[in-house]
């Protein structure tokens, strides 16, 4: 049978051991934690909250949802250029959240802990009438001064995003059956991505000193290169045709070409879309190489406003606001 | 007739000007903040999540519970002896919520991010089908190596608490209609204490060298004196003779004298209780009238384990799970 322990009991339980190895925690046993920069570091702080029934259903594996929770911060941090350290985490129950279901959610925090190497530093565990509710807020490491931002585009920059693009909003499409005659191996791929997106963390710290700007893939391409070109005060020239798609995603778009518009403007994909100065190339291949990560140029940067998008044959497409793609001029 | 922002426009036009004054913050224009403690300086953060209908009613003035929000989280820094720097605010907003509250919110932040000296560093803003959900993550200074922790008491110390204890625990039965015969004033002098605690910050930051342990009282003077027991690994007395009461629960316990357990296990009062050495007094004293706050000793702390309550006479009393008084041997 399964049972809900109290506040003390899930702290002690399921918590308190997730801050091995990060002795500014107090193993949770004090009011605040300790989390101090070594010289020479600054520490980037970034923070995020996603409710059931809003960012994602509820009743999917807790240890995906705590993948999900974790690894958004964590991209967060990969497009400022900061190495994980630690985070908070704050959880808001329902009733319906019992002991088992904590096991299993711990156990993602864990295993996320282990593979991105960051430790819980603190946090705070109530209960709510209401949609299960998940905070966390991570803390990295850069260089002083260095943190990459979305502001120091220039003109004259090309326009690189890491990976595959498109990916998790197609398995988004997927899993509410919108996506038709795709087979399971491609479908399955697609959805993976969706559900466990996968932080460009090793990217970011790297991307010091070769980007002018950087943002993570979150609100969608189109959206996102807009902010870039929004914050640097310059325009942003989008190429469809080179976008770099996934096998799973070329098969979905060779049977329905309307999804360009769901790699164009969908989210989630939390890949790292960042602009560099011409004569960069060789060593963002030298960098791709080393990583394995394909990094590919999507763009450029003019001075200016705005964001276009050109279709395979040099032809602006137009974007509404729901994201549709209108055949242009 | 009242709107409804979206994401960008709430951000815009309620909680980018909030972080004037830190320039990490990048005006919430980025993906994360930079929040770098200067050389010689500690970070301490703490994060505390209010939910409506389990922290507050929900239908309190929004700047009423701006403050609680931003002050539960000070006193929690206040209790580590840091000064405050910055906090960052999640937000998950019901339909309910519209650019009213929102103003009156952020007025609330406004007025005590100047009294306090802390800024906005960044956020995230989401909509939820549940209950208003608020976290703040707060970040505050101490020397290098100087966070107050709850794990130093030692046997000798005496138990001191700021200003006076249970009004908080009063108010809210106050508000529930379970306090007869109190006067107008009175009444409304313990409600003020529950809705709008008065986190003791500067009292926090000057207790660096004088305190050996420290905490907020939260949870109710029993249990956070517990506490302090529990990670120093001693024992405590707690003589309830001593608590220092305000002239409002002095009448309350006038007509009702089993109010005390409200005294002793009512949490919210969001004053400090630390432990010092003997011979500390005059130091305190001095501190006491140096900042205007009554500081008091009400206990001591010897070798062993647990919190023992004394009763006027000297009798132990004591208090059973649910924090009720019984007359002891």
């Amino acid at each position: 049978m399964s049972r809900t322990s109290n506040e003390f009991e899930r702290i002690e339980r399921f918590f308190a051991p997730l801050t091995e190895g990060f002795p500014g925690a107090f193993g949770l046993s004090d009011d605040a934690a300790v989390v101090t920069p070594p010289a020479g570091r600054d520490l980037v702080v970034t923070t995020d909250t996603i409710v059931a029934g809003v960012h994602f259903k509820g009743d999917e594996p807790p240890r995906l949802i705590a993948a999900k929770l974790l690894r958004v911060n964590l991209s967060d941090l990969a497009s400022m250029g900061a190495a994980p350290l630690a985070y908070t985490l704050n959880i808001a129950l329902p009733d319906t959240i019992d002991d088992d279901w904590l096991e299993d959610f711990a156990d993602g925090l864990r295993a996320d802990q282990e593979a991105f190497g960051i430790a819980l530093a603190g946090g705070d565990s109530v209960s709510t009438p209401g949609a299960l509710t998940l905070t966390v807020t991570a803390f990295g490491l850069v260089a002083t001064g260095g943190a990459l931002r979305r502001s120091g585009a220039r003109p004259g920059d090309a326009v690189w995003v890491s990976g595959t693009i498109g990916d998790a909003a197609l398995g988004l499409a997927a899993l509410r059956g919108e996506l038709a005659g795709l087979d399971a191996a491609a479908r399955e791929a697609l959805v993976e991505r969706y559900r466990r997106p996968d932080p460009r963390v090793e990217l970011g710290c790297r991307l010091h000193g070769l980007a002018n700007a950087a943002i993570d893939i979150s609100d969608g391409l189109a959206a996102d290169l807009g902010h870039i070109a929004g914050t640097s005060g310059v325009a942003a020239t989008l190429e469809s045709s080179r976008i770099p798609l996934s096998s799973a995603a070329r098969a979905a778009l060779a049977a329905d070409r309307e999804l360009l518009s769901a790699v164009l403007t969908g989210g989630d994909d939390y890949e790292l879309l960042f602009t560099a100065p011409p004569g960069a190339e060789e060593k963002i291949a030298a960098l791709s190489a080393g990583i394995g990560l394909p990094l590919t140029t999507v763009g450029r940067i003019d001075a200016g406003a705005g964001v276009r998008v050109l279709g395979a044959t040099g032809q602006e497409i137009a974007l509404d606001g729901k994201g549709w793609v209108h055949g242009g001029g």
